[in-house]
């Protein structure tokens, strides 16, 4: 009975901790949502809030629900982006409700179709410019939104001047709801997350030549194929995080100046750096493919070069290692002057075994890759 | 003046071409965008039906703004969740708005507020799983807004009942103008594109080929940077197709029977290929780094092994290009018997000049990857 007791606890203590780790984050998220929302609702619930604001308080619900986003620099861009939009929608609907108020009823109704259409158009258009759908896209979307309920309503209601106005406020109310909550509860920083996936992006690939090196001399043992999988896909996602490093330095750019990171801050030097760690992780893939190929040497033959290679290899891994950690914690690479000289005498190293075999020639296109990546991260 | 006025008239077929060719479907989308939302716009302009509907009509031209995708797929995928999202959301706010009503008045307060905060929490928790994200992150985030504004409201309007079954069928009209617009004028199939797209791949992986080929033989001339620009920016494409792909397959399944592709089509084989082309384009990437390396010996010893990597690697491009066209037009792709012996012959051709340099080690890659990938692709 004890005995099932501690298993028990133990169980729960550890899915306690795999929660902790892992998903905190979202867990926190999800709390600051409902709070959020709870915060909104007070609107509707207590009396004299509601009489000033009315029906429009569904506005700030449907605000603080589409707007309250995980990071908090995605948050502030939809929201802006959403303000934008209701205004200038706004603004040109009025424009088009007053001008065709003056016409007869069934002008009226003519200038507010082709008005519609066009506007419609054009806005849909321009959305799927790639500049304007990278940054704008929400924003547009709003503005043809907010467009076509007030030119259409100002057939109707003669109040859409003081409509559009509550609207907007009750949007700004649920928008200071959201920007309270999310960055003063545990903000989570897009810039933060770049900065440390740009950092544990030169752990993986360091690791992943290792594991190379492993495996070619025939050190791995035990599981060998789970392990391989391992760092194989370590240097994959490396390779596929082209998408979510866009959005990611995209959400950086609209965060406000915190932490570490100052005003105007080089967030485009974090997608450099990431295109050439993709590079090297190319080349580390291909010299995967060579290890595995069917006509590479037997072991004995492969011992000959052991040396060389597991010294240029495991130096080129503590390297990455060091990289990553001063990025990390941004200090300006003190080892900087020892390490370009390193990187030539390992160069001379592997010439020497040239002829050897086609493992030394992709190493050493590693080498030179890195030594591209290392001057851009000098320059920053 | 003649001269001039040929020049416009040229100058505007130019444009018109251009247009035509490339941005064609993006004006299509527009203008149907601008139909859809004059036709739900009728719902205010047109005096009986406005009667009928009243302000609810809100609730359709929202709908057609949001849900209006490019893609048929993405529209019917957005459409359905919203509308899964509302019933289920509208079912669960009515429920507890009816649960509170019992209670006092303040009680009533707490019971929204505490519903209200766990709906939420857990629905934003559920929304992060990356599982439902992928396929229903659209429909949870609806869930929650009307599972907010419906349990808030009940407490006003006591009518809610009635209140949600009007929204409910004017986001229906709103989605069916949607359907009836984007299915029946021109539509645009996520999945014709994710197909042209994989076929289009191979293509571009051949004239990767063709193109390291010519610049490590020195065959081309004139601008050399800039054709060499064009097949390595062809070959990432390929590499950084993940993500466009993923959410191509994503709306393909979601979208109806239509022309050449039947129920249950097999769309994760497209992802396959997808992830078998990306490893082939790695390694050509590779190769690129090999030819641009300072060690290559000089052209008079390349020409040396000119002859044979020239066969192996135009008949790899012609295959590829040959299977790009066979998926293109889905047949059977009738050369396979002929191919896989010739692709013995080509390694064995390649076996005799293997320790004269890595470029054919590498190519040789390529040839076992392309094997893997042909028969995946036979297999279909």
């Amino acid at each position: 009975q004890p005995q099932k007791n501690r298993q028990w606890r133990k169980f729960l203590s550890t899915v306690w901790e795999i929660k902790f780790s892992h998903d905190t984050k979202k867990v926190i998220h999800s709390i600051k949502v409902g709070i959020a929302l709870v915060l909104v609702s007070l609107l509707y619930l207590i009396d004299p809030l509601f009489k000033q604001v009315g029906e429009n308080a569904m506005w700030a619900i449907m605000t603080v629900v589409v707007v309250f986003e995980f990071y908090a620099g995605a948050m502030l861009s939809k929201g802006i982006n959403r303000g934008i939009g209701t205004i200038v929608g706004g603004a040109l609907g009025c424009l088009a409700a007053i001008l065709a108020d003056d016409c007869g009823k069934i002008g009226n109704a003519i200038i507010v179709a082709v008005s519609v259409f066009s506007f419609g158009t054009m806005a849909t258009y321009f959305r799927m410019v790639p500049s304007i759908k990278k940054r704008y896209d929400y924003g547009v979307m709003i503005f043809i939104l907010t467009f076509n309920l007030v030119v259409v309503s100002g057939l109707r209601a003669d109040t859409v001047l003081m409509l559009a106005r509550q609207r907007l406020s009750t949007i700004g109310m649920g928008f200071a709801v959201c920007i309270f909550i999310n960055l003063l509860i545990f903000p989570m920083w897009a810039s933060d997350e770049l900065h440390d996936n740009t950092s544990s992006k030169f752990h993986k690939l360091a690791s992943s030549i290792e594991g190379c090196l492993d495996e070619y001399f025939g050190k791995a043992e035990g599981d060998k194929e789970n392990q391989h999988k391992v760092y194989l896909s370590g240097c994959k996602s490396v390779l596929h995080s082209k998408s979510t490093d866009e959005s990611l330095a995209n959400f950086s750019k609209w965060e406000p100046w915190h932490g570490k990171f100052g005003i105007m801050y080089p967030w485009g030097k974090y997608l450099e750096i990431g295109e050439i760690l993709r590079e090297l992780a190319t080349i580390i893939l291909a010299l995967k493919g060579c290890i595995n190929s069917s006509r590479q040497p037997s072991q004995s033959s492969r011992q000959s070069i052991r040396e060389s290679c597991e010294i240029v290899g495991l130096s080129l891994a503590k390297m990455l290692r060091e990289l990553g950690e001063s990025i990390l914690k941004m200090r300006k690479s003190r080892a900087r002057v020892l390490m370009s000289p390193k990187l030539q005498s390992l160069k001379q190293d592997l010439n020497l075994h040239q002829k050897i075999k086609s493992l030394e020639n992709e190493e050493n296109i590693g080498v030179i890759s890195f030594l591209f990546l290392f001057t851009e991260i000098v320059e920053k």
